[in-house]
């Protein structure tokens, strides 16, 4: 089949090849899983020099191309990000095998025994940008949850996806497992991801790792589910009975601890009550790490250097050293702000106020949910998932961090002795 | 707004309110949530009449536009009819209350508390056709798991659709709870359903209950989650070592106790080793009451009355008197044959091999995987979910029949004490 010609055909191919697959992969015991997980790690690792200079490769013909340094970083490799990529291989090997597991079984007054069995998905498909080391960690996680995986990364990284690929399909035959089981996309025409989206009853999810551009073109063309993350744009809500000491170290670390993710808190609100207290703190502390503010006119009453924040502010992610920050009368403007202006991503409050920790916990609708916390915890390693596929904003299947767990679904199985229904 | 000359408006404008009521159900206590189910079952008995009458004004305009006998009784209302749509309501509230349930809550190394929350999904649009009884079936599922509810019943139902309503408006005001938490669309433009699902960002989830037909149209226009069935080619495999009598019981349940139904067995695979043990005993029931067989070359060579099978016939789901029959060679051929033609409903195995049992029920890939039970048992009811909104044959989110949990989602919590990120 010519990939450049017949995409449609092509991405079919693979389809069907990787549904083949997907039923050899449910049935596969962990420790065939978790031989090839060792075994791909070993190839990386033993492969490194052809992966390098695949790498160098993408890295020549991306620096002719113009690429930006921000984006040639994203793409290079050294021997150390080979290592990294083994060794997140060789981290979900030790992870628990999700499938097989089986919760709730019970006995139902017809006296049938009626329970819950994790089980893959099936076939996934994973469309991501320059970052090649995704090839091994969504591959790894796919595998390691029973599903055939198809891997389709950025252009410009093509030559390295197909060294890294290499290693995956010498980890898959080591085990006995299908080489089918990971494929990787070999075409870089756009229309690839159009058809990959699109094949209902072959493909079971998609998932888009990269930008709003990339995620908002999936997710119009698709006719799979997605399992997708817009954006975040976080709050850190300082009620007027929080502690100050918790709330300046929880403000500060939410904004300042990295900028360009996801979790960072992109608007303060502020009890009016507590608001002369910490808000003269927080800024010198913001000041000294060259965060711009913008705030709203209370603010600026008890800060006056600070620019005025625009209604834009409220609904922007900055990814970036700016913050905007509002004083509110209490919980309820706080809850109706986030309500209006967040992205359902994570929110915090600060307080020392049981019902008031409660009542946040339970009507703010994020992915999650903080009571004196900073929103960067919102991540699969720090709430032990062990791995992450992405942080899901959508409200159905897998919402906030999603590890293996979200890489598979249940299935109700019903033990019986003979039992009809009367 | 005018409903008939602006679609789009009016539904966004339900959509809008419904979205704004969906807060205060979020937050609604599950004493308010039951006193409005028990008000609304009150409000239909007390106001019968009048439901009564509207039904009988749609049954005349049924008959005038000349809808056939089986759709007209569909339509029908009577007070036992009226009577059993309280009962159910009743009954809902009897259910314990899924939403604020903490799952998982754990403290990690960094100190933090990681828990999962279960909540409501917000907004849920249900769709369907001519019983009315499910308008008042789905609100009260919708209003317990604390959703806001848009019904868009069948035209032919319009006015007994807006007699229940009435009902629902009244029980959710004497409970205190906002009248648009349950939302009737009072235009029967067909307009209007592409556009509830279409509604992104307003609709968390659409599911349409109904024909083929309906479900199609729904799964090809939606933007908006849809929770869909689309159809049950069940089968029943008995194994070599199967129990023949427990086979022949179970093998004629699965066909014979209701046939219109989507659980119905329609496919029956034999093991090559006890086919000519327990096919003539069961022709012998299936004769007796009346159900056509229709057999491969192997099946015949048995039961020489059985009409041929064509290809066909392993990919039809009769929802009649009507049984397909295949003799295999074993368990591998009944996993083949049912990954192939089944539907990923619900699949049952005989047998009395313990390996057997468990390879069968992690391998077959349906809604519901069964030992030695027949798979009339695949409901809501009997698996204990207490009501019942649909089954799902997709895989994400929710997979079988779909009770109160199916309505919600869980969002992850974090507890600290002033912990930030290092």
């Amino acid at each position: 089949m010519d990939a450049k010609t017949d995409i449609a055909g092509y991405m079919r191919g693979l389809a069907e090849a990787a549904r083949e697959a997907a039923r050899a992969m449910a049935a596969a015991s962990t420790a065939a899983k978790d031989a090839a997980l060792a075994a791909m790690a070993a190839a990386l690792q033993a492969r490194e020099g052809e992966i390098l200079a695949a790498n160098a490769e993408d890295l020549a013909a991306g620096r002719a191309a113009g690429l930006d340094d921000a984006l040639l970083d994203r793409l290079e490799l050294n021997p150390q990000r080979v290592a990294a990529m083994a060794e997140g291989l060789r981290q979900i090997a030790a992870l628990p095998d999700p499938v097989g597991e089986v919760t709730q079984l019970r006995v139902r007054p017809s006296g049938i025994r009626v329970g819950r069995m994790r089980v893959p998905l099936g076939v996934v498909g994973i469309i991501y940008e320059s970052r090649p080391n995704v090839t091994a960690d969504a591959a790894g996680l796919c595998l390691k949850a029973g599903n055939a995986a198809i891997l389709r990364g950025g252009s410009e990284a093509i030559r390295s996806n197909r060294a890294i690929a290499a290693c995956i399909r010498q980890g898959l035959a080591e085990a006995g497992l299908p080489q089918a089981a990971v494929q990787v996309v070999e075409t870089t025409d756009r229309a690839a991801v159009g058809e990959l989206v699109r094949m209902e009853g072959l493909v079971d999810l998609v998932v888009p790792r990269g930008g709003k551009g990339l995620i908002e073109r999936v997710t119009a063309e698709a006719r799979v589910p997605v399992l997708k993350h817009l954006h975040g744009i976080c709050h850190v809500y300082i009620d007027d009975r929080a502690d100050p000491d918790k709330a300046v170290a929880i403000a500060d670390n939410a904004k300042t601890h990295r900028y360009g993710v996801c979790n960072a808190m992109e608007t303060l609100l502020v009890a009016e009550g507590i608001a002369p207290r910490v808000l003269p703190a927080l800024a010198a502390r913001y000041r000294e790490k060259g965060v711009e503010l913008r705030g709203c006119a209370r603010t600026r009453a008890i800060l006056p250097d600070v620019r005025p924040a625009t209604e834009a502010d409220w609904d922007t992610e900055y990814l970036a050293p700016i913050l905007s920050i509002r004083v509110v009368a209490g919980i309820d403007e706080a809850i109706a702000h986030i309500a209006r202006h967040g992205s359902g991503h994570t929110d915090a409050i600060v307080t020392e106020d049981y019902g008031r920790a409660w009542r946040f916990l339970r009507e703010v609708d994020s992915s999650s949910v903080m009571v004196n916390a900073s929103t960067r915890f919102a991540d699969g390693f720090e709430y032990g998932l062990g791995a992450e596929i992405g942080i899901s904003t959508d409200k159905l299947h897998a919402r906030g961090p999603v590890g293996l767990e979200g890489l598979t679904t249940q299935k109700y199985i019903v033990l019986g002795d003979g039992h009809v229904r009367v």
